[in-house]
């Protein structure tokens, strides 16, 4: 079973991560496209320096294909992407309209919604990136508008990435933008998502448990 | 030659981005793939929204390769990637280790440092985003100590974007970091990034005199 996917990720986290820990993206990923996966894990307490040699920034997830090893989340779901056309199309003018919206997730939304999000949970409710924020949300909006799916008329990894980026509700709190929220929607309703969702949740519960 | 590449970025910037404009990735990866490439141009004035329908969030570069467009400099650095071994290997292992430095570079070092910077830029000199650019920082510097390259023991499209992050001066200032110093002194000695900077800084200049 060399060829089986593993997903690694941490063995417990506590309460407010869960749920959003981003073996997530792997795991929705790998239900989408139908492919076989383990979950494996590697100690939260620690994790600054426990894994480095794994993953230089001491985060989860990351994956192994066989002898392929990778992390980032951004890049192992281009990684899976590759498998299956379920993720992203095989026509190089779709694949490259999926690719700019995955790049577009992790580098014009999440690059200013993250660092926001920080500076907010730790205590400057009102930073310097708010107008950033809004600025790209309603870019982003306007994008949406109008169209069920990022990329390729069709659900893409890339609406799999900003759909999980967007999910963070502090983020959407910021204003009423219907087209993003029905688009949250529409990509969480996905059974992959969901069944990745409560994979997860249960992870974390079985964890507390022992 | 509709299968030429056409780097789009703006006709003019002020003073204080030339250099830094990140059409520059682009023709530093079409110099070392040595690939044809145009540069064309839309206004600067009026960039939130006189080209939205090309990039949704009124930045440049974007790219046309024939038939196919993409925006995302990431995005297109991948694209290029693709057209050339000389920016990607093709061996699997080696592909997923450099796809994984070049997320690392947009996702895990520039979704901090852009932040950082642009609240220190702002105003907020000693921002709470100071500490988690450190960390990261100090992160990459473990990597990059006794390895003259991120991924695939060669120079990789992720060496060209992780130094063209490190390249902003203001982050680099934060800390005394020889390997990552050394490494952003060798990867912007190659001849491609030096021929795209001037590339740039003429282009600009040119805009000047007209």
């Amino acid at each position: 079973m060399t060829d089986e996917l593993t997903i690694w990720t941490y063995d417990w986290v506590p309460e407010g991560p869960r749920g959003f820990v981003r073996d997530l993206r792997l795991r929705w990923a790998a239900e989408e496209a139908g492919l076989a996966y383990g979950v494996r894990t590697i100690p939260f307490e620690g994790r600054e320096t426990n894994h480095l040699d794994r993953q230089p920034f001491g985060q989860v997830p990351f994956l192994a294909d066989g002898d392929i090893n990778l992390f980032e989340s951004g890049a192992c779901l281009l990684h899976l992407a590759g498998k299956s056309e379920r993720l992203m199309p095989h026509a190089a003018s779709a694949a490259a309209d999926t690719l700019q919206w995955v790049i577009a997730a992790l580098n014009s939304i999440e690059m200013v919604t993250v660092p926001w999000w920080f500076l907010e949970i730790t205590g400057q409710q009102d930073n310097g990136l708010a107008g950033w924020v809004d600025m790209r949300l309603a870019q982003l909006e306007s994008a949406l508008a109008g169209r069920d799916w990022l990329a390729a008329d069709r659900f893409t990894v890339a609406d799999l990435l900003m759909a999980d980026v967007l999910r963070v509700r502090k983020v959407r709190a910021r204003g009423n933008r219907p087209a993003t929220e029905a688009y949250v929607a529409r990509v969480t309703d996905r059974p992959a998502f969901r069944k990745a969702h409560a994979d997860q949740l249960a992870h974390f519960k079985a964890a507390e448990q022992k």
